[in-house]
C-alpha cells in the first residue's frame, strides 16, 4: 500500500473501467480524506462521474470537505440535487456552510429544502455569522453535558458522539439555560473515578470567545493557550459552537497571506490556480493607483527642472535615494505588520516601538549617509556635492523608517483597514518624500555647486 | 476571578510583600501557563526573586515554557544551578532542548550534570538534531504500546502517562525492535471493547515523518491531514518522538515571518522587543547591498547623459516606470513565495505558473502602457514621446513580472535559499532593467523627438 498518487490513479482507472467496485473500495478504505482528494484531482475528468457512483455518501462527504470550491461545485453538479443533499447531511456543518455560501440563491433553496430539516436549519444558522469571525469559523458539533452527570454518564455520551464526529477533545458543561459553566477534557474523564460527579472534576474558569470575535484573535488565543478547541458563546454566555485547532491553522495561513498581500499590494487571493485574467484583474487596481502616484512623483521633478539642467549628476543618485527610502520603509512596515500577529497593541508598546524605529532610522541613516557622502564626494571631487547626497540620504532614511512605522500604526488605531498601508504605497510615498528632500536640499545649495 | 493582568499584578505584589504564599497559590491555581507568564512579565523585576520562591518546581517549569529566551535566562540565574536543574527535570523535553541550546558551553555542562541522568541523556539526544527539522521540534513524550496489549492494558498505560504529560492524543504501537507498526487514538480506545486486542483495532497505515524532514513539510502534512500529532521515525522506522499540533502552529507563524523577511529584506527575527542597535545591525547588510545596486542604477543613467540633456521630460516618467516594474515584480514574487507554502512544486506546476504570469504581464502591460501612452502623449503633445513611454512601460511590466516569477523559482529549484530573491532585490534589479529599456528605446528614437 505504499503507492504514490500516480500509481494509485492508474489502478483506480483500471478498477473504474472494469467496474470493480469492491477492489476499489478496498483501496479507498486505507486512504485519509486528504489522499482521497488528491486522487480525485489526479483522476481524468471523464472518470469522475463513475468514480463518484462507486462511493458511499460518507466517502463523498469526506472528499467534499477536502476539495476547493470549484471542484466541489463540479461534484454537486455530477451528483444531482437528491444525492447532493444526502452528502450535505453528512458533511461537517462548518464546511457545509462555507460550501453553501458559494452557491447561487436559487440553487441554495433547492439544496436546503432537499436536506434534513434540522441539518438545514443548523447550517442556515451558521451561515448567518460573518465569515471571518468566531461564529463564521465555528462548528456546532460539540458534546455538552450537565454538571450533575457522573463521569460514567459523561463517558457514555462521549462514546455515542465519538462515532459521529472526529473533533471531540473537550466536553462542555452547561446549566439549565444552556450557559457555559465548565469544561472537562477526555484526559480528566480518563483519570477520574467512574462514579465521581462532573461538577467535582470540571474546570470552572472556562476561556471562551464571543460569536463576533475576529478569527485572528481566536487563533491567537488558541495558539497562546495551546488549546485544541475553544468554545464560542453569545452575549448571554450561551454555548453556540466550538472553534477547533485545525481551523485555526488555516486561519494563520490565511492571515499570513493577507499580510503579504498588504505588504506587496499583490491583490486578494491569487494562488497557483488562479486564471491569468482574474489575476490581472485583481492586481490592476493597485497598479493603476500606483501608476498615478508615480506620475505625481514625476511632476515633482518637473518643478526642479532648472536644478536638474544645471547639475545633471544629481540625477544619477536619484534612483539610489528613492530606492533606499522605499526599502527601509518596507522593512519597518514588515516589522509592524508581523508584530501585530502575536502582540497586543497597547499605548506603551506603540511609544516604545516608534522610539526604537526612530533610533534605527538614525543609525541606518548615519551609516548609509556617511558611506554615500564619501562615494559621491570622491566621484564628483566635490565635498559639497557629497554632503548634499549624504545629508539627503540621512534625512530620507529617517523619514522613510518613520513613515513605514507610523502610517500603519495610525491606520490600525483608527480601525481603518491597514491594507491601505501596503508596501508599494509606502514605497511610492517615500519616493515623493525623498525626491522633495533631495532636490530641495540641492536647490537651496545650488550656488555652491556651480 | 475576572481580573485583568494589571489588577492581578497589584494583588500579587501585595501578597509577595506580605509573604502570603497560600493566598498567592490559590490565585495561581486558576491560571493557565500563558496567563502565568503574562503575570511574571508584568511584575516589576525586584519582586521576581521572591515570587519564584513562592512557586513549586512544576509551576516554575510551566512558567519557563511560556517565556522568551532572555527571561528564561533571568529565571535560571535567580534560581541557581540546583533549583534550576530540578525545574529542567520537569520541563517538556522539546522546550528544554530549545532553552539549553541558548546557554553557553560551560554553564550547559553544569546544568546537565545537575539534572537527572536519564532526563539529561534524553535532552542531549534531542539537542543533536538540527533545529528546523522534525527531530529538532519533536518531543519524546509519547506513549507506546505493543500490538498484543488488550484495550484495558492500553488504557491503563494511557492513564499512568496522562498524569505526567499534556499532549497525548494517540498511542503508538511498536514491535519488539521499537519499529512503528500502528496507531490508536483515544477515541478508538473509548469505542472499543476492553478485552479486544490492540492489533485488531489499530490503524496500520501510519503516516510518519523522518527525523531530518524540514519543519515546514511536517507542518504542511499535519495541516493537510488535520492531525493532532505525527510520529517521527529514524531510517529504520524506529519511533523517536512526536511533533504536536501546537508546535506546528508556531512553525506556520515562524515560516510566514521568514517569508515576509524575504519579501521585505527586513532582516532576521526583528520583533517589537528587539533593541534598536540589534535591529539596525540586522537590517544594515541588505540596505548596504541595495545601496550599491542603487548606485549601479545611477551609473546606467550616466551612460544616457546625452539623451537626458536633450529631452529632460524623459526624466519625469522615470520614477513611474522604475516604480511600476518593481511593483509588479513584487506582486509576482509574493504569489510564488506564498504558493510554495501549500503547494508542491512539480515541473507541470512551474510551466503553468510561468505561462500564467506571462499572460498576466501582457494584460497588465497593455492596460498600463495604453494609459500612459495617452497621458504622456497629451502632456507633451507628441505622439512619439507617448509611444516611447507607453511601449517602455509595456516591455518593463512584462519583464518585471517574469523576473518576479522566474528568479525565485530558479533559486528554489537550485536549492539556493530563496531569501536571496528578496523583494527589494527584485525591485532594485527591475529598476536596472526598466531604466535600460526606457532610455534604450528613447535613445534609439531620439532623432524623432528633437
Amino acid at each position: 500500500m505504499n503507492m504514490n498518487t500516480n500509481q494509485l490513479t492508474v489502478l483506480m482507472i483500471k478498477y473504474i473501467k472494469d467496474g470493480k467496485r469492491d477492489s476499489l473500495q478496498k483501496v479507498l478504505e486505507e486512504l485519509h480524506p486528504y489522499d482521497f482528494a488528491e486522487l480525485y484531482r489526479a483522476l481524468p475528468e471523464k472518470h469522475h462521474y463513475k468514480f463518484l457512483t462507486f462511493l458511499t455518501s460518507k466517502q463523498i462527504a469526506d472528499l467534499m470537505m477536502e476539495l476547493e470550491p470549484e471542484m466541489q461545485m463540479e461534484v454537486l453538479q455530477k451528483l444531482g440535487i437528491e444525492k447532493s443533499s444526502k452528502v450535505m447531511d453528512i458533511m461537517d456543518n462548518d464546511d457545509l456552510a462555507d460550501l453553501l455560501s458559494e452557491i447561487s440563491e436559487e440553487r441554495l433553496e433547492e439544496y436546503l429544502s432537499a436536506m434534513h430539516q434540522d441539518e438545514s436549519t443548523t447550517v442556515q444558522q451558521l451561515m448567518s455569522y460573518p465569515p471571518e469571525t468566531a461564529g463564521g469559523i465555528m462548528t456546532n458539533e460539540f458534546v455538552w453535558i450537565r454538571d450533575y452527570y457522573t463521569v460514567r454518564e459523561a463517558v457514555d455520551k462521549f462514546k455515542s458522539f465519538a462515532e459521529l464526529t472526529r473533533n471531540i477533545y473537550y466536553l462542555y458543561v452547561i446549566d439549565e439555560n444552556k450557559k457555559l459553566v465548565g469544561v472537562v477534557s477526555y484526559r480528566d474523564l480518563l483519570l477520574a473515578d467512574m462514579n465521581e460527579k462532573i461538577r467535582d472534576i470540571m474546570f470552572n474558569r472556562v476561556i471562551s470567545v464571543p460569536l463576533e470575535m475576529d478569527q485572528e484573535e481566536v487563533a491567537q488565543l488558541i495558539q497562546r493557550y495551546d488549546f485544541l478547541a475553544v468554545p464560542v458563546v453569545d452575549e448571554n454566555n450561551v454555548l453556540k459552537g466550538i472553534v477547533t485547532v485545525d481551523d485555526v491553522i488555516d486561519v494563520f495561513i490565511e492571515e499570513a497571506n493577507e499580510d503579504i498581500e498588504k505588504l506587496t499590494a499583490s491583490g486578494k487571493s491569487i494562488d497557483f490556480n488562479t486564471k491569468a485574467g482574474v489575476a490581472s484583474f485583481r492586481r490592476l487596481p493597485w497598479l493603476i493607483l500606483l501608476l498615478f502616484i508615480g506620475l505625481i512623483t514625476g511632476s515633482i521633478l518637473d518643478g526642479f527642472e532648472q536644478t536638474l539642467e544645471q547639475v545633471v549628476a544629481l540625477i544619477f543618485f536619484m534612483p539610489m535615494i528613492a530606492g533606499m527610502t522605499g526599502n527601509t520603509g518596507t522593512q519597518s512596515l514588515a516589522v509592524v505588520v508581523r508584530g501585530l500577529v502575536t502582540n497586543d497593541l497597547e499605548k506603551r508598546t506603540i511609544a516604545k516601538l516608534i522610539w526604537r524605529e526612530l533610533k534605527v532610522g538614525i543609525i541606518i541613516g548615519l551609516t548609509c549617509g556617511s558611506l554615500v557622502f564619501i562615494i559621491a564626494g570622491l566621484w564628483q571631487s566635490d565635498i559639497i556635492f557629497g554632503a548634499i547626497v549624504g545629508v539627503s540620504l540621512l534625512s530620507t532614511l529617517i523619514i522613510g523608517t518613520m513613515a513605514g512605522t507610523v502610517i500603519p500604526l495610525i491606520l490600525y488605531r483608527l480601525g481603518v483597514d491597514p491594507a491601505v498601508a501596503s508596501g508599494p504605497l509606502i514605497t511610492t510615498l517615500n519616493d515623493i518624500f525623498s525626491l522633495l528632500i533631495y532636490f530641495g536640499i540641492a536647490t537651496s545649495l545650488l550656488h555652491y555647486l556651480i
